[in-house]
C-alpha cells in the first residue's frame, strides 16, 4: 500500500557539491544538493535566493561544482551551515582556477567543473542557474584509461533532512543489465 | 595533480529514475538519469528530443517520476535499452494512477511522484521538462514516523558509462557534521 505524503520532493538521496563562486573577490563555496543535469554538457544548481553566493553567481554569471570526497563531510556540512556574509570560507580548502577566472575551484575534490551560465530560473524559493561546463578537472589517481573512476571520487549524498549516505558498491552494469529482459520481452 | 577533461559532465553518479507518460493511451516508462532538483517541490527530467515518452509528456504536460529499487536493476535498464516505439512497456511493471490521470505509476517502486510540467527548457540534445510535483506515493514499508527512510526505498545511481552504483551506509548527519568546524572557525 502506499501513503500520500502531499507535494513533497523525494527525489533523493541526490549528490551533494560544492558551489563556488567569487564573492566580493574572495572564493566562496556553499554546500549545494539541488543540483541535476539538464543536457550533456549543461547541469543545473539552485541555490536559495538570498545566498551569498548566488549574489557571486549573477555578478560574473561562471561558478564551479565541486564533488567532496565522503572524507571532506565535516567541512562540507560546515559550508552549508555558515554563510560567507558571516564566515570568511576562502581558506577552508586550497582554492585553485582553471578556465574561468571568477570559478573558484577546490584542489581537495577530485572532480571539478567550471561553468559558465546559460539561463537563469527563478523559482519561488530559488535562483536555478543552469550552467554549460566549460572544462572538467579531475585528481589523475581517479582517471583510468581517460575515464573518471567515479568510486574514487567517493561522492556522498544527502537525504532530508539529516542524512549523508555513501556510495554503495557497483552492482550492475547499465546497457546490459536489462538484456535478459529484451530477449524475453522483445524490442529493438 | 589535475587532469583536464574538457568539458565533461561529471554529476555522477545520480539518482536513475523511471519517468513515466501517456502516449497514445498506454503507460510508457523510460530511464532517466539525466534529473535534479530546481526547488523543494520542483525537479527536472531531460528526455532526448526524440524520444517516445517526451511526446506524451508534451501532449498532456503532466508526468510521473518513479525511483526503482536496486532489485529492479534488469526491468529498468531493459526501459532505457528499448524505446515505446518498438516495445510495450505498459506491462513491465503494475501500473497505478494518483493525481494526475495522465501521469501513470509504477507500484514496485517505493516512491512515486506525479508532476506537473511548469516549463520546458530546448537543450542542445535534450528537452527539460520542469515540474512540480503534485502528490508522492510512498510504500507504507518505507514511511517512518512520517518521513521517508530513504534506506529502505533503495534507490541506484547511474555513471557514464555503464556503471550502477547502490546506495551506501549512512555515515554522517547533515546540519551535524560540521559543527567541530564551525567551532573552530567561527560563523553563525
Amino acid at each position: 500500500m502506499k501513503t500520500h505524503l502531499g507535494a513533497k520532493n523525494c527525489l533523493f538521496p541526490i549528490p551533494t557539491t560544492l558551489v563556488g563562486a567569487l564573492v566580493n573577490g574572495k572564493p566562496n563555496y556553499l554546500t549545494v544538493a539541488y543540483v541535476g543535469i539538464v543536457d550533456n554538457d549543461v547541469i543545473s544548481v539552485s541555490l536559495g535566493k538570498k545566498q551569498y553566493t548566488a549574489v557571486g553567481i549573477k555578478e560574473h554569471g561562471v561558478f564551479s561544482v565541486n564533488i567532496p570526497p565522503a572524507g571532506l563531510v565535516a567541512e562540507t556540512d560546515y559550508c552549508g551551515m555558515v554563510s560567507g556574509k558571516k564566515a570568511d570560507k576562502s581558506t577552508v580548502f586550497t582554492n585553485f582556477y582553471g578556465a574561468l577566472e571568477a570559478a573558484p575551484m577546490i584542489e581537495e575534490c577530485a572532480i571539478n567543473m567550471a561553468c559558465r551560465v546559460i539561463q537563469t530560473l527563478e523559482l519561488d524559493e530559488h535562483f536555478a542557474f543552469i550552467g554549460k561546463v566549460v572544462e572538467t578537472y579531475c585528481d589523475d589517481a581517479c582517471v583510468v584509461d581517460g575515464r573518471v573512476d567515479f568510486a574514487c571520487v567517493q561522492p556522498f549524498f544527502y537525504a532530508p533532512d539529516k542524512d549523508y549516505f555513501a556510495l554503495g558498491e557497483r552492482f550492475a552494469q547499465a546497457w546490459h543489465a536489462g538484456k535478459a529482459v529484451k530477449e524475453r520481452r522483445g524490442g529493438e
